[in-house]
């Protein structure tokens, strides 16, 4: 059974999510921030060298990396295709690929930079400068593909919208969302699924 | 054939080493910085609407992200696996494709930071303890894996190599990897190789 070890609060509820979309019958080994510096836990160094989560166990399998556990997810339990383009259709599933690395490969940093300069009370002005600019130029991209898109890949939902709901749902929390109504609307459709509804019930207590 | 848009200076040129090592036919279409701003030129932008690089295109796609382009090309060009385990070998391509995702997803943001730090001028303490702590981590955690081995997935050079022997040479660009012999000889494994040479040969004029 896959085991995910689980940091409250942090992008692992969006594995957790995952999970139920695939239906895959999981475990949660659940670990908590300390209360006042919002530390992940040192035991969270047992599970995997790097101390992060999401992590997963699968057997001997110990995975990190957000994207790569997706894929090995959809690898493993997705045989149907139900949430990626088949690997025949190269060019479907290169673009899949392409919105897989994407949160992490590119939109991530600029709202991490401008996280740890909210959370310090201290500016920089380059970085800021660089997080700005990067900031507006990532969420107008995703605004643009969603612009007469219901999901990330077109119609239908797929495993590339839990990433670009993760980014999305990371700039919201920042304020960096207010510009951008319909990417508010695409969070709300994405975090209403019933997946999400499930993964929220048992992955937050 | 493949066409790749080339930005000098960058990580593009890792793309070009890839392309010599799969011996794919290509095209470069090269594109230089701002000599003082060091910036990307806009007509980028005509190639990928985020006007970075590597950009890829293959027909009708276009692709970006550096560990998307990687996949695409293996899944299109390396049908006798080559350079990754195949997915028969799950808990193999699982761990690979880890390693494909961990450059960009999270070894590249604290370089991102130092690097932006140190261009400035400006130091930021929140930002600089971050940045040197999560990039001790990191080259700690690749200098450990690679302690018995001469390529990241172990005695044989693969796809996974490309991203790793990137974020060391940026890290070695900014000054970050003294402490790490072992990371610097695999460097150098990995920069003599005849496809890395004819890939500075095609891609550095």
């Amino acid at each position: 059974m896959i085991l995910l070890h689980h940091l409250r609060i942090g992008r692992s509820i969006f594995t957790v999510w995952q999970l139920e979309e695939l239906a895959i019958d999981y475990e949660l080994k659940v670990y908590h921030r300390h209360p006042e510096t919002f530390r992940a836990p040192d035991d969270l160094r047992l599970a995997h060298p790097l101390g992060k989560s999401p992590v997963i166990e699968d057997g001997g399998l110990v995975l990190s990396e957000s994207g790569a556990i997706t894929s090995y997810l959809l690898e493993k339990f997705d045989t149907e295709n139900q949430f990626s383009p088949a690997r025949s259709d190269l060019v479907a599933w290169g673009e899949f690929t392409q919105w897989l690395h994407y949160p992490e490969g590119s939109v991530f940093a600029p709202l991490l930079i401008k996280m740890l300069q909210m959370r310090s009370g201290q500016a920089h002005e380059a970085l800021e400068k660089f997080s700005s600019n990067e900031i507006k130029l990532h969420f107008q991209h995703i605004a643009e593909k969603l612009d007469d898109r219901e999901f990330i890949l077109g119609g239908r939902f797929s495993a590339a919208d839990f990433g670009i709901t993760y980014v999305i749902s990371l700039a919201k929390r920042l304020g960096q969302l207010d510009d951008y109504p319909s990417l508010e609307a695409y969070l709300g459709r994405n975090l209403s699924r019933p997946a999400y509804v499930r993964a929220l019930e048992r992955g937050v207590e």
